[in-house]
């Protein structure tokens, strides 16, 4: 078995061919960087969003989650400072007309395109640029019937600002006292100037995002601690350490908001590219609503009497980038060294990502097989087990489509299962089949999810 | 106990203080039917969307998920009909220059504002209005960093059309055959003219729909199989039968794609209302579809050797809608005739779609009693119920807080506990108090449940 680094177009066709990804609205020739999950795609993407909600809102007592809505008031992107500040500097060739990120162009690699010398037109070669100008990445739209200055606003780039327009309705309806966090995953949508490298560039994704408040003083502590379990969330994830690394943010080149910023990023095929950050966004936030809406967003802590704006750490992460280094960091091909064939594909996702848990098969479509297969498919689903039904085809075959799509274990009903009331559980790694009661199945998958 | 018909301002204030909703951007005044979901509100819509895929798609064979994206193609608008149709008659008020829908003003019914006067205006009473023009109800953005008609595309208002424009993908990626559907929850946008009823009509809002393929002439029998799943989503979910009734959409006012549709109303306290809908939109979309990208979208039958556009019945129901159904028609004030104060609100929501399933107390704050109430709390997270733990306030109190939000039980850890590893289980509807081993309390509340 080889851990090999797959080449992008192994990743795109096996997600285009099972049915995590594809291009959106492809019958029209695609819409630029915006992409559709399949069948398998949709149920990992749920996967993943239960498991991060889990992780950090359900099992903590110090976070609550929210939802807010793509579009918001005006106001809020003034007072945030995106209207002024969510910008890249745009240039355009004065040969082809195409546009394109200035940073993209210095650094010398167009993204999503073919690499060129620095300031060289990817598209037709030239040097000649425009001068370069702000281009804001927020998408602009008007609300109600009337088509004006009154009425446009924006959809949301980040799914931040409503935790901080709504910090004192979530206050003094949870109960919640400083340090506590606040958490959303969302639809956000950027448009970017250049895009591409399959999904992990896209004008319209979901994120993952805490603003967890601290008393200031304590920020650049709790900073640490989040850096650490946000790492610690990939790691538990199975992702090789050794194509993890940190990116601190210089002091110049921080956001607007930001004191310190670190990203995580991880050793695409295209290069190591950010997966999450983490923020220390101060109390520049609460401050300027607190100044665009002149209501007050000073907290008051009741055991020492004081009043303040918190400081928040914000850590974020790409739910699509999550399921992207998933795929990428677990695409496995068999060197015919173990009892694979060459060639074949395995997929070393985590049990709790994977779109199917556990593959149930009867050995064969006759003599009760398929019925007694079924009703163990349906108890696993019950008990909230990702399970699927399939009798398509020879076992072997069976197996190998689920190793592709990463199932980390099948159990298949065969002839001794009608005298023993057992099944076998063959494990995607070890490939290793152990002989299981059926009453004991559901038990031993939640062992083997360490939730037992 | 009554079940009141309750006002909506009992709805709204408890929807706010408990933090089930509220509107957007309320610290600027809001942002027009937009709505905010609370800390309890995200984890019942969560529970929502969970309950609605498991039933339709996790559970069934012959449907699969897909997500599509909110930003599409502009062409897929035109194919589908709704650049030229998916349009309001707006009217506009030549005194107060305000705008509003002309069916709604003919009703005499404003939403969200003072009932009035067929065709008089709400606002300053006029009855002088301009000609009614076609308004369409997409929101409009631009994709890219050029703002021109090419670049200019739309905001979906429904989740359909990704279905129809991918249809063969899914069907190559996963094996289904006709009779098969294709289901999707997702963000949804229409520009409303007139909006209100609280987060009933809005401009943002999640919609859960099932694109369901069959061959030409098996359509109407499905679409009463449909119809009839439907119903029985609400009626499970305990919905009082009396307040449910289907519509009949007229033939001369079917949507532009339509050859039937029935809507399922609930009278609500602003009147009967649409909750879902079920139409047969015939083989219309996958036809433009087909015209408009030039692309083969026929299904060819294996078995009979025939290729045929399929037809296609969709349901649809609003996942917002179902919230407030259920927070409607739970709610119920205790008249003083039961163990309860009178004045007492309870929420009698369905277990599976409550925020939280199980409170777990602590009676009071020593000799170990929290430890074992947050170990139990945790061992009911691992295995997804949704347990929340609790130690603030009179044990009486921590009841009341959890009535009022729908959780239909509550585990107790007394001193009696460290005698007998026994708790006690308080029933939210019978308000009787059962003594049940810690070890047994998961397969009480599966069996409670109905999964066991």
């Amino acid at each position: 078995m080889e851990k090999e680094n797959p080449k992008m177009e192994q990743i795109v066709s096996l997600c285009k061919r099972r049915g995590f990804a594809w291009q959106g609205s492809e019958i029209y020739g695609g819409l630029g960087a915006v992409w559709h999950f399949g069948p398998l795609g949709v149920e990992m993407k749920n996967a993943i969003k239960r498991h991060w909600w889990a992780t950090f809102v359900t099992r903590r007592n110090d976070i609550v989650g929210v939802e807010g809505a793509v579009l918001m008031h005006p106001t809020v992107w003034k007072a945030s400072g995106h209207l002024e500040s969510f910008t890249d500097l745009l240039v355009e060739c004065k040969k082809c007309h195409r546009r394109f990120r200035k940073d993209h162009l210095q650094s010398g690699k167009f993204i999503g395109g073919k690499a060129t010398e620095p300031m060289q037109c990817p598209d037709c070669d030239s040097k000649d640029w425009t001068a370069p100008k702000d281009f804001n990445l927020m998408f602009k739209t008007f609300v109600g019937p009337v088509e004006d200055e009154a009425s446009k606003t924006y959809l949301r780039p980040e799914t931040a600002q409503s935790m901080f327009t709504d910090f004192k309705l979530v206050l003094d309806s949870s109960r919640q006292k400083i340090p506590f966090g606040i958490a959303q995953i969302g639809k956000s949508f950027r448009n970017e100037i250049t895009t591409g490298d399959f999904f992990f560039r896209s004008r319209e994704f979901e994120i993952a995002e805490i603003e967890y408040f601290v008393k200031p003083g304590d920020d650049e502590k709790k900073f640490g601690e989040w850096l650490d379990l946000w790492k610690k969330f990939y790691l538990d994830l199975g992702i090789s350490e050794n194509k993890l690394r940190e990116y601190e943010h210089p002091k110049e080149s921080l956001s607007h908001y930001s004191k310190r910023t670190v990203d995580i990023e991880y050793k695409f095929p295209f290069g190591w590219s950010e997966l999450a950050g983490v923020a220390n966004r101060t109390d520049y936030d609460l401050s300027q609503h607190e100044k665009f809406s002149k209501k007050d967003l000073h907290y008051f802590d009741e055991q020492t009497g004081e009043k303040y704006i918190p400081y928040v750490i914000e850590p974020t992460m790409g739910i699509e980038r999550i399921m992207m280094v998933a795929i990428v960091d677990g695409y496995k091909v068999s060197d015919g060294s173990d009892a694979r064939e060459k060639g074949e594909v395995v997929l070393g996702l985590s049990p709790v990502i994977v779109p199917i848990q556990v593959g149930v098969f009867p050995l064969i479509k006759k003599d009760k097989l398929p019925e007694i297969a079924r009703e163990i498919a349906e108890k696993l689903l019950q008990r909230r087990i990702r399970s699927f039904y399939d009798e398509a085809g020879s076992i072997g075959r069976r197996y190998r489509r689920q190793d592709e799509i990463g199932t980390p274990w099948c159990v298949t009903v065969d002839f001794d299962t009608l005298k023993d009331d057992s099944v076998t559980i063959r494990d995607r790694d070890t490939l290793k089949q152990e002989r299981v009661k059926i009453e004991e199945i559901e038990n031993y998958i939640f062992a083997k999810l360490n939730l037992s």
